[in-house]
């Protein structure tokens, strides 16, 4: 399997038209034929499916709050993120010049890219398959907004990620316990059971240095 | 029939939940259960769509270029002559200090307005129907912008627009002709056969006074 095809399996869609997601991993940088046009409508798709869904997700919050969430979501930052765990720069097509000066790793280029992407998808099987794809790829995202807004502690955060893709659950360990009895600092590791993933953090108390290793994990498991 | 209810059939929306449409039409000087969180939704809604349309109608403009439409198409001024056209001012509900203001007639409470309740109709009845309200909502303006890319004279733009209505074709006549035989000034009337609607535009020929006339009247028909 290439790397175009394994983009369309890891993003949960089997294009009818091939040349589309072609065309839409296709840099301006490479010719007349890029995915420029494909993004503009990717980015007005996203913005719209993300809208619909913070505002399904958040009855209460404002406008104000919705916008900014949104903004957050569909910056370029968290596109590129979104882009490079579906390794979506190796499947991209750049010129020379790009290719030379790491264009496959530029978070503009996989931000637009990504959009392009979903631009495609839509062009290629309407709104609603789109509507689903948008979601899937958001999922984790959404649930950390939501997790946020309600004031979830990281471990709770990690336990909920994890749980949604159905994976085990983390163990954590004490490594060390350092400094005189009323001055403690604990060590602490956080370790995936089904990935050789571990994230260490140290506190004031187990507790503290729990929470902070399981923050870090939930960074690496969303942002990569 | 009421304000609320001939806005709906102007939209061509019959809508399930009735009360989605009070609360579009619902400005936040009123109270808490405002139009504001709609709005947010129906801006998305509209640039998506309006997106849509333009990437589908022009295959060879640029990205850039299509964002540029986009931008006038959406922007609050469009909004608001979109919503003048519906009578959405008629329609809304506005605190006491904004009804002293003369709120109903302000481009952005009308703009607002005609977001939230286009966000309302794909709320009450999903993406298919609220795209084709939306595009319906916009077909003249996406036919002027269609027009003014290929483009065509005022006079043929002002012909197709009222077939695309199926009205009938206006009368031009020349009311006057003044100056010298080398320095005439030609003033000729434009007016439509079904409506008491004239502009008048003066010319170095009788026909570039027509083609000015006929300007006149596509403003008329597409801005009130």
């Amino acid at each position: 399997m290439n790397t175009v095809q394994r983009l369309a399996q890891a993003l949960g869609h089997r294009f009818n038209h091939q040349e589309l997601l072609i065309q839409a991993l296709t840099h301006r940088s490479v010719g007349a034929a890029n995915n420029e046009r494909l993004e503009f409508l990717g980015d007005a798709l996203i913005g719209f499916v993300i809208a619909e869904a913070l505002w399904k997700r958040f009855p209460k919050a404002d406008e104000g709050t919705l916008s900014r969430m949104r903004a957050s979501l569909v910056k370029r930052e968290s596109l590129a993120r979104l882009a490079r765990d579906l390794k979506l720069g190796e499947a991209l097509r750049l010129g020379a010049g790009e290719l030379r000066t790491g264009g496959h790793a530029r978070d503009s280029i996989l931000a637009d890219g990504l959009e392009a992407v979903l631009g495609a998808v839509y062009f290629d099987a309407g709104f609603e398959q789109a509507r689903t794809v948008v979601l899937t790829l958001f999922a984790a995202r959404l649930e950390q907004t939501d997790a946020e807004r309600a004031g979830k502690d990281p471990k709770t955060r990690l336990q909920e990620c994890l749980q949604s893709y159905k994976r085990p659950l983390p163990d954590y360990l004490v490594l060390s316990i350092d400094g005189d009895q009323h001055d403690q600092t604990f060590t602490v590791s956080c370790q995936l059971q089904d990935a050789d993933v571990t994230t260490r953090a140290t506190g004031t108390s187990r507790r503290r240095a729990e929470q902070a290793a399981a923050a870090l994990m939930l960074e690496h498991i969303q942002y990569g």
